[in-house]
């Protein structure tokens, strides 16, 4: 991550805590890891997004209906999805740190050591020879290199084999060959490797010698395959036809980080499209072109969004691919694309022994339908609103401002409403404004401090539009509204108000654009 | 419960399943007990609940802002917030079943045997003596009775003393004094009696030696504590102020049932107000009006809601009362009003040994506030508008019929589109008409079936308009609008419909009559 990313990164978070966006969890205790709390900022910013998808998904696809599965299921669910033999991180312990590493991730840093020789062997060559230093040639001679890089190739592809097979014996023997050290104690006294599930589990009920260990979900989308036939023959749905969800899920994550890019608790928003078998290359292109074109009408530059596809596919998928987002730790996955095929459902009727197939009556036959799937990290999503439109700018007269750029329809609130003064019956008038306003726009009201540093505060949190109660407002019923973005300022009559920041201001007319 | 309440329930519960508002989690593994999912009906239902709740506590009142802070908690809260160890029932296991049970359910439901017997009594000597017989002599008089009625005063008196000191060996001893046999395996094989904690627990992280054990919480609040002095500062917040929050939480109830009424994982809308020492009387009062009128503008039978106070207040409360409501098993708590004192920020002060004081720059000194809680369960008031609304009618030319009478704004669906035929052009004039509506209101739209038929349909999800396109339709641009409740139809201008919908299903216009 360049410097100036990094510093992009830092202020960014600095921001969202000093402005009510993000908390970190039960701050008072010195936090949890990996876990995150939504402000008051934070939780409109949030609910907006849900909003913008909720609709988009389920208001207008009148073949896609909303479920709300609980976070609890019974366990076999996830033997059946596989979550309970496959979900899982190579762990091995030191025993004089008594800490636990991930495997995978001590060896690719060991990687990333020998790959950083290479480079000082090459800067230290190329001082020597100056202008005529050929690196490609350098690296491919010199034996010192040569030998670090033969021995970089071999760790990749054995580290390769070992992770596809699951076979931890051989994932040890290239720790103990490569000679890693504990960071913390130095040593090299380690145990074997064992796979660590990342599920969370509990236990439920109170039998005493029958404890029923369950989940917290790892992902939302088996509450919607094991309720696709529910929700088909109670809704009538014919095939094609999806089920949306948003809710939580939970991951035990090693090495959870970043910010709320990868938190222990999170959120998705996902949708499973039910087809026929057979046709799911032409919904998985559907829903590629449709999901980016849901991204990209947000405004924040459709350059900032690029389709990644997976050459690895999940035991589970025949194609797949992410969406990428340009966050300021460079372009990561913000929402996967996944043709799944039929492996959940066909697993849930081996696993249950109920029949998990649709009829249908076009065809005359029933079928295990085949699946394509969204899904899209809303904390994630978060992320790249608040990271891109994040700006600190320089102003004509010389002062600063940091001024979020948030889409209007997402801003956590739409409209502050500001008496210039705090007299003159001006904070009155202001009120009035605003109970008309406040049914149908989020408004923020303050009277306190100049206004231009009002103005700042709201710029500092997003919100869209200033509407200013002065001592012309009294005589002729006009009030100013400032647009935040060109911070410029335009006289309107108090009865226009409403419609005009409704106009710009609403997730439908988003909606409308997509 | 009465054989007609008893049946209306069975019957609300078997409707909420056939028509697609609850399903019971992972039905196909024969489900997970005392936990639930929302289906595509019932997940619109839901949310509409929660946005007429959460526009109303944060909307409707600048001084309320709303969070959304995560399940995980650092685990020292619940040992400031009293949960670890007073959240918790006296359980004992039988060690001959190796069944579970709570030590005063069990004297309870002896208790309930013992009353049973002096109605047996009573019955037979009235049988006896017929018109002559005086029950209350009886009972007073009578050997037999007087003995039972003097042991049910007694183990009362005793059970509660042994819960008021949390007393186990006394539990104990009444279950040995009454000699209780377990039910499963007739003996009186008891192991001690001991607390049981409600609250369920993971391990996060991975550090071998040094598992860490959390908590899912058990009620929401906790999350607003903990971020009290966060919100006040980043919002500038002046007390008297609220922090709004819905969110999951979850309990180990050992007697988990009643269909959504007591769920093992549920949802809480809460708000907690933060006030000034000793006004907390006024706020109560306060607080008790405003929910209990949020309530009935609802429209569900002002009747329906009821004031219970608390007798027996909660260790952190000084005043407490619910609002019950006539639920299908009796009138229950449907919403809690508390007046919380400083108890939980005093205990979050102590435990993080940081501040948790407010600066009141009117009386120039600082303090722990007070707190007055609104908090209703969402599942509940989920099920006190669908128990409610249910209705089976005889109509007019003596077919019946099932009707969900929902609150237009609180229905899953506002409007059916409905071709009266699926030709003629009729399809292509209603999908038309929808893709004008949809943005604005949530559309059903079905071309199946006789038009009797989908009425129907709409009628049992609580669709509180259809719109049927005919012939007519073609020829001037106008549609009959049915309206679900009293079944009579009219016939409007194409033009007109949407203003007329949205003026009659929207939220913002309910809020407008609190």
């Amino acid at each position: 991550m360049a410097a100036q990313e990094d510093n992009l990164f830092k202020n960014v978070i600095s921001h969202a805590k000093e402005y009510g966006f993000i908390f970190p969890s039960s701050e008072i205790y010195d936090g949890l890891s990996a876990v995150y709390d939504y402000g008051q900022n934070g939780a409109e910013l949030k609910n907006n997004i849900k909003e913008y998808w909720w609709k988009f998904m389920t208001l207008l696809h009148e073949n896609i209906v909303g479920i709300d599965a609980a976070i609890f299921m019974h366990p076999t669910t996830w033997k059946a999805s596989g979550h309970v033999d496959a979900f899982s991180d190579p762990m091995l312990d030191n025993k004089d740190s008594k800490k636990r590493y991930r495997a995978d991730v001590l060896i690719e840093d060991a990687i990333a050591k020998m790959e950083e020789k290479i480079k000082k062997e090459v800067e230290k060559a190329a001082n020597r020879f100056g202008e005529s230093f050929d690196k490609e040639k350098f690296v491919t001679t010199n034996p010192r290199t040569l030998e670090y890089q033969q021995k970089i190739d071999d760790t990749n592809a054995r580290l390769k084999a070992a992770t596809s097979n699951a076979d931890m014996a051989a994932m040890k023997q290239i720790i103990i060959d490569l000679d890693i050290a504990d960071p913390v104690s130095g040593t090299k006294n380690w145990t074997d490797v064992r796979q660590f599930n990342l599920m969370f589990s509990t236990e439920m009920g109170s039998v005493a010698d029958d404890a029923n260990k369950i989940y917290l979900r790892p992902e939302t989308a088996q509450g919607i395959f094991v309720n696709f036939l529910n929700v088909q023959k109670t809704g009538r749905m014919k095939i094609p036809f999806g089920i949306a969800q948003i809710g939580k899920a939970f991951r035990n994550e090693i090495v959870a980080r970043q910010f709320i890019f990868r938190m222990r608790e999170f959120e998705q928003m996902e949708m499973q499209f039910f087809i026929k078998p057979g046709e799911e290359m032409k919904w998985y292109e559907y829903w590629k072109e449709k999901r980016m074109r849901w991204h990209q009408t947000l405004g924040l530059g459709a350059e900032n969004y690029r389709f990644h596809d997976h050459l690895n596919l999940a035991h589970y998928a025949n194609a797949a691919c992410d969406i990428q987002f340009n966050f300021p730790i460079g372009f990561k996955e913000l929402e996967g694309i996944h043709s799944r095929t039929d492996f959940d459902l066909k697993n849930h009727e081996k696993y249950s022994g109920k029949k998990l197939q649709y009829f249908d009556s076009e065809e005359n036959q029933s079928y295990i339908p085949y699946v394509v799937e969204t899904s899209v990290g809303l904390d994630r999503m978060f992320l790249s609103v608040l990271s891109k439109t994040y700006t600190e700018e320089k102003l004509e007269d010389g002062s600063e401002r940091v001024v979020l750029r948030i889409p209007a329809p997402l801003a956590p609130h739409k409209v502050a409403i500001l008496p210039l003064v705090k007299k003159d019956g001006l904070p009155e008038k202001a009120m009035e404004i605003m109970n008309e306003l406040k049914f149908d726009l989020r408004c923020f009201y303050e009277e306190k401090d100049a206004i231009g540093k009002r103005y700042r505060r709201q710029d500092a949190i997003g919100t869209p539009y200033c509407v200013t109660v002065d001592h012309q407002t009294l005589e002729d019923n006009t009030v100013t509204i400032r647009d935040r973005d060109t911070m410029k300022q335009e006289r309107v009559k108090i009865s226009d108000v409403k419609a005009q920041l409704i106009e710009a201001c609403s997730i439908n007319n988003l909606l409308r654009k997509i």
